[in-house]
């Protein structure tokens, strides 16, 4: 029998023992559950004793493992993210990697397709986190708080088609930081594009910009072009595209696809394509038809006070004041924001369809968020609002770069940090060996000794060069028998010996110096 | 109509829906999905137009949300575990949440029924991790990596009936600490046991035991009372339940269910109520019954070499070599270990079917595992061996005593690290503030502000003591005028004036001296 014909048919005997299993656990009666287990076992002859399907060793499709080089580099990242977040006061929460099906209905329009289900094994219906903002509102309405500075680190899943050699995953890590509270305007929102300028510039990514731009003031600048206010949504959403393609393009979307006149697609080209810090908000100040506007002119006070605010924190140089800046997703009601890095690689090809900066990350960006006024009050019964505003960091993206740093460095990433290794010098020395072991351990310093009763010294000594250990403990009979070991400094092959009783005391010394020297 | 039966067609219909769905996905005969299609037709006829059911604001079943009280006591525990783990000179890797389904097939006997399965959405069949055993071994393999010590930190998932007050959640992390490679005996698996004393001691949990035991002894100990060895791991799985039910009902288990006659299941019941240290070996060393089984021999072998190593890492005192330790999963091949707190309040109610000791930590025990020299071989297609010898913490149970401890403590845990809190004295400063703020984050001085322009001064002071911030910087329009800023210590309410120009030193200095005073 081909093969082809003979996986047709086990495709159809699974779906048929899936038919009387649901029958089954349904309670169907016995006349309908015969009926189809007849046609399963008529199903299941056609392939007989076929041999059974090779079993593949891998990871599911758009997911990686993280090796021990890839772990510290992003432990160092995340490292310098959570300092950056506690600097500013945040907690931390966590929340269940599934959520009701129900808690995410709704929430992400057309992108719902891109959510992991759980399978329906009785009980509740379950589906995988898609970010870490919906999970944060259900939390808030659930928990009845109403002011929070919080931080959460945790991997989100989407069934989007994966492009892992840019950095994007089926399964990957968000960092978001939010600020939810009734609280006077603008204060939170400029700090947390205070905390991604600090988190940046810590990483040394390179130069880079935070687009800021108002949702209200696109809605004025709308307004003030002729749209018509049920068509905000879909020109916002062309405006969006306006960093990845010419602005012809996106007028011709307007027109063409979206049925908007052509004059007030060039009204709105004139806008969306300026920028720049307060001067930009003077000129638009300035600007009548604009500021006939309502929505306007309360996103252009927003976004006055907002640059200010970015000065007295020393962060206006970084920011770029973009009208082009749209996001994607509804759920916005105020200031938007996207970090970008100015020299990183442009990134080809066609976009997917969730690579359109959504929520929280495009394809080029760095980071993203805004203001979210509305969505806690999703999930509360009484509709009681929280206002809140976040970042979420692309992290996939920054361990790429640094990765990418890494392999073109010299310098070895060290993935463990064993300070001391405990090497002997004959054989039958095991036992003090261990003892010694024993005694840094308890004495907290970080030590690793052969996992072989005998192993030859040049050996050990070669395994500290290899593994960057900096120091050595080597004893010998004539050492056992002296009550002293040798210290040796591996990268110098210097060696000196102490006595047995300072041997903690003297490897602290040497670990200290060695660390000031580092830091230096 | 009544609920319930609305309740019961609404099941139904998701069924019947279930199977129009499968029916269209696997192309059947238009004339076999039209029947299906009228049948659920006839079905949601019943129901009409009934409202749409509610929306839960919950967590799934068995998991919890972390709020940052339970998420700064959780920082802490795996702290001092990644701590203790990183002074061994481990690595860390990480793997997905969900593997192929094939991946888990096979690995863990009846509690297969467990795993949560992805809903087939097309593509690849998927199952969340079951623990972090399974995908080490896979990463072995599929890496091609035969020598490893790494540590993996992680939630995994489990359909069980959730006992939350006890710990018990179906989401779960779970702390592993394995040695992969191919080394002299016994020096990797002593030093599972010294890193599990380690961490033990430096939580405070209280007096803790860790019993070990050993596989081949276990065997030869069947061998010698005369078990056929078909029965060998049936007889084990009944010795396994003896730490929580008494001999005689295991030996009714072992002669009523299994089959084994009287005599054999007494000789059992000599062995396996035995425990002690180094004398015990000697005791068995001198069985000649026993140690005319060659199992035995090598097994007892063994545990002497490891108690040996026990000793010279001076954590004998913490074992007990304990031969009713049998554990549940069959891939153990040689030592097991699990450790139990002395002072634990036992565990009430009937256990769960999988809450029988299995892989890693059962109810009432912290920490547990051994080695399994062939798991790795059954992901190898060449079936290559990688000899692996391993412990996994029970974090959630200490996560719960470490609350439960908290509670009972005056102290209250602080969930931020906020050392200064930056407050104005009067109305309009609200600038001079923000460029303080900035200064001291740029500083690495961890502060915050209000989110309130002019917030009252006693306010700001009352939120630095309920947050416990140990310093505040206060300035008011003669502290501006004359060049200086306010320190005020919280707790002791002193106040003292420093230049502005010394603001960032004097703070440091002040901090410094906190922390000094703290670690006293």
């Amino acid at each position: 029998m081909a093969s082809n014909k003979v996986e047709d048919i086990r495709e159809k005997v699974k779906i048929q023992g899936e038919i009387v299993r649901q029958l089954k656990s349904s309670n169907a009666s016995k006349d309908r559950i015969g009926e189809e287990v007849a046609k399963l076992l008529e199903l299941k002859a056609q392939i007989g004793d076929e041999a059974p399907k090779k079993f593949t060793l891998k990871t599911p499709k758009g997911t990686r493992d993280y090796n021990p080089q890839q772990m510290a580099i992003r432990e160092g990242v995340l490292k310098t993210i959570v300092a950056a977040f506690k600097r500013h006061g945040a907690e931390t929460i966590d929340t269940p990697v599934f959520e009701l099906k129900d808690t995410l209905t709704g929430k992400y329009g057309e992108d719902s397709k891109l959510i992991y289900d759980l399978k329906d094994q009785g009980g509740e219906i379950l589906s995988l986190r898609y970010d870490l903002t919906v999970p944060f509102a259900r939390y808030l309405a659930m928990s009845k708080v109403s002011t929070i500075k919080r931080y959460h680190i945790a991997k989100v899943y989407r069934r989007d088609n994966p492009a892992m050699t840019r950095g994007r995953y089926r399964e990957f890590y968000q960092c978001d930081f939010d600020i939810a509270g009734q609280y006077d305007s603008m204060i939170p929102d400029a700090e947390c594009i205070k905390i991604v300028a600090e988190i940046l510039s810590q990483l040394k990514l390179g130069d880079f910009v935070i687009k800021v731009n108002h949702r209200k003031l696109l809605d004025g600048i709308f307004a003030a072009c002729g749209v018509p206010e049920d068509k905000f949504r879909t020109i916002c959403s062309a405006v969006d595209k306006l960093d990845k393609t010419f602005w012809e393009d996106v007028k011709a979307e307007m027109v063409d696809e979206k049925g908007l006149d052509s004059e007030s697609a060039d009204a709105i080209g004139n806008y969306v394509r300026l920028n720049g810090g307060l001067d930009l908000i003077e000129q638009l100040e300035a600007d009548q038809v604009l500021c006939a506007q309502k929505a306007a002119v309360e996103g252009l006070k927003d976004m006055k006070q907002l640059l200010n605010y970015c000065q007295l924190f020393g962060v206006l140089d970084n920011v770029s004041f973009d009208l082009s800046l749209a996001r994607g997703l509804d759920y916005y009601t105020g200031v938007i924001y996207e970090a970008v890095l100015k020299d990183a690689p442009e990134e080809n090809g066609t976009k997917s369809k969730s690579g359109k900066k959504e929520d929280e990350v495009g394809v080029g960006s760095i980071a993203g968020g805004g203001r979210y006024d509305n969505l806690v009050g999703m999930f509360d019964s009484k509709g009681r609002k929280v206002p809140c505003v976040g970042v979420s960091l692309g992290v996939e993206r920054i361990f790429s770069i640094m990765e990418a740093k890494a392999k073109k460095s010299k310098e070895k990433t060290r993935t463990t940090e064993t300070e001391v290794y405990v090497a002997t010098a004959q054989k039958g020395l095991s036992d003090e060996r261990m003892k010694i072991c024993a005694e840094l351990w308890d004495n907290d310093i970080k030590s690793e000794q052969p996992y072989k009763l005998n192993p030859k010294l040049l050996q050990q000594l070669q395994h500290c060069e290899e593994m960057a250990i900096p120091l050595a403990v080597v004893i010998g009979q004539s050492e056992i028998e002296s009550g002293i070991v040798k210290i040796r400094n591996i990268p110098s092959r210097t060696e000196r010996e102490v006595p047995r009783a300072d041997m903690v005391a003297e490897l602290r010394k040497d670990l200290e110096s060695l660390q000031s020297t580092a830091s230096q």
